[in-house]
């Protein structure tokens, strides 16, 4: 006798396969040309499919790149902590400069952000979901160095990481500047600068 | 005997209408559902003269911006010197959180944004006839600060406008925070805590 098709093996393959199609035709086409029928056509599913699941583009294009994180909270992220803020820092901020610049990220990740300028909404989803739990890891680093001293102990952390990254997204976003490993150390040495405690 | 209609008047007046019609129609649909036919229908001209004029749509939404723009080059642009840095630095952060809070702005400014986020060439266009003008004149007061011993002289004045305004800019690309004139005053505090000279 036959094996009976397993209906949520094949719903869960389906998913994977609109997810992937999702990621790749936006780096292809750009959001705003992306459309439901392309993603479909793509992933070899019906367009009802998409529209069963997902209630339009955006909410498609977001769980495709909540797919792609591998950092859920529930999975513990957690920052370097060697004792060393300034080598911590720089490693993290070397590695996030390193991710914007790499190629292969660059389009689906400006079409993400397209995406949460236009749509409040899709942004405050995407705070919710995956920046605030590595936010929240970034700020546990942050206050191990004020318990050591080395930041200022009444630093605003939301602040503090406004002021690390915000430099360098501004300069990916605008493409105004070259995102290197000694720009990355540069932002890390002006941040220690602006957050270290103030001699007693 | 009847005047004869003034052909350079009337392409200027078809122009202004044109860049009015492009402004006024961002802002309404958004940059991504604006087409060249509306601007055309909208500012009572064939579609046929937008493209005399303009290469793309791009290129009117940009000129759209420029002609907005009170700042040209030639006239001279120049930030408050009263000698005392921080005051001075709050007035102009303040005002430039309260444009970007300006909810008549917001649209428009938005959809620039976005437009330079996606085409790098029309953000290097940006950058060249608008913003490094601008940023000439931030720099110009950021050197008399220098030379009061107020900055560290050897501080990279590129770097200090991103670390000054990056925060801000992703804020409110992301309404990630309110824009309050004392999130204004607070990255006026923490520029200067970073940018200020090392004592001898």
């Amino acid at each position: 006798m036959a094996k009976q098709p397993n209906p949520a093996r094949r719903n869960e393959r389906s998913r994977q396969a609109i997810l992937t199609a999702a990621r790749d035709l936006v780096s292809e086409v750009g959001y705003a040309k992306l459309t439901i029928e392309a993603i479909a056509a793509r992933a070899g599913v019906g367009k009802q499919t998409i529209y069963r699941w997902w209630p339009s583009k955006g909410a498609v294009i977001f769980d495709a790149f909540l797919a792609l994180s591998e950092a859920g909270p529930e999975q513990g992220i957690a920052l370097p902590d060697t004792g060393d803020l300034e080598a911590d820092l720089k490693m993290v901020m070397r590695a996030t400069a390193a991710e914007f610049a790499d190629p292969a990220s660059e389009a689906p990740i400006r079409a993400l952000n397209i995406e949460m300028i236009n749509d409040p909404g899709l942004a405050a989803q995407y705070r919710e979901k995956l920046a605030d739990p590595v936010n929240e890891a970034k700020k546990a680093r942050l206050r191990s160095a004020q318990r050591a001293g080395q930041l200022a102990a009444d630093a605003d952390l939301d602040l503090a990481l406004e002021l690390l990254y915000a430099p360098l997204y501004q300069r990916w976003l605008l493409r105004s500047g070259p995102l290197t490993p000694e720009y990355a150390d540069t932002l890390v040495e002006v941040f220690l600068k602006a957050m270290r405690p103030e001699p007693a």
